[in-house]
């Protein structure tokens, strides 16, 4: 049991106890297993002190990947404007975060995913399930087809990033933004409204 | 110098020193940088020496890196057809290399990379320049486009193995190559002939 006296919102002791449980829970259970109620429990808290210093499910997993950005937040850009335009306004936000002073830790994440199985399981089940999916469901007709077209879009978006910020790969690496958005959003539109494969 | 005496062919410690002057010498000059000559001077061997052992240059870097495939030999299987499919073949052809048995040593070569700065930079100059830009050179009509469109496709390429084997996201990890072929063929051949953004 932790020790529950003392200032609470500035007692580093819970907020750490907290996060470690959260931690590992989502190892062992996944993004989706994983209950603030069961982690309260491992931590020895009330799962109201878990809301009160971490608000949602979604704002623990993120501090507990140490997430300098949160993707949900930044979705509904890419969702405002025609849906035909979609495709390159998902190529530039990802470019906009990697751009960014977040970037070096946002790719310190994704490369931690690509060498640590249970980063991996998290990226996929939050960032892919979570988020990108939820985002491209608004963007297409038929809501059955999002969990192809989002994998689909996964693997342009995430082959951008390994290219051009992990490998460096020139020109990748030194083009203006703009240029990477005229050349690829075209094809990560195809992926959300072209003709899809009978699977 | 390495003792030159006994079996040459069989001598395991001369080949042991090549390989080692081998790998220094591409991490610190790069594969463009590094040549036969230096790195058999290096070794204390005569240059004839190595290519009695290794052949050309582009099988010694195989042989350090631990290459279970010479993907120069694999080429012109995407090569030869109607240049209109060729985004397929390329696919196709990534896959059926992942998917072999040769396919956990490529990835661990490609997982390294992600991890390790010189064999990111071998990579690169390897797989991109010398394998992928002049597979795409023989493709498309304006060799001054190779770098640029070999770049793009090594994006889809890429980010098609991380999602699916190192991230294992479903629906793309568990689908039929040939589904993944007809859903991600027709980007792979926008990006080879479809219109460039000016840089």
């Amino acid at each position: 049991m932790v020790k529950r006296s003392g200032r609470r919102p500035g007692n580093q002791d819970t907020r750490s106890s907290i996060l470690e449980a959260a931690r590992q829970a989502f190892a062992e259970k996944g993004y989706d297993g994983a209950s603030i109620r069961a982690i309260a429990g491992d931590a020895g808290v009330d799962p109201a002190l878990v809301h009160h210093y971490f608000g949602t499910k979604e704002k623990l997993f993120l501090a507990v990947m140490n997430a300098p950005i949160n993707p949900g937040e930044l979705i509904p850009q890419a969702l405002s404007g025609p849906r035909d335009a979609a495709g390159e306004r998902l190529v530039r936000l990802a470019l906009s975060v990697w751009d960014s002073p977040a970037g070096a830790a946002a790719l310190a994440v994704f490369r931690s995913a690509l060498s640590n199985e249970w980063t991996a399981r998290l990226l996929r089940e939050f960032v892919v399930t979570q988020i990108l999916r939820r985002a491209v469901s608004e963007l297409i007709d038929d809501p059955a087809e999002a969990p192809l077209r989002s994998g689909l879009v996964a693997t342009q978006i995430a082959g951008l990033m390994v290219t051009r910020y992990v490998l460096k790969i020139e020109p990748l690496a030194g083009l203006d933004p703009e240029v990477l958005v005229a050349a690829i959003g075209p094809n990560v539109q195809r992926f959300l409204d072209g003709p899809l494969p009978k699977i």
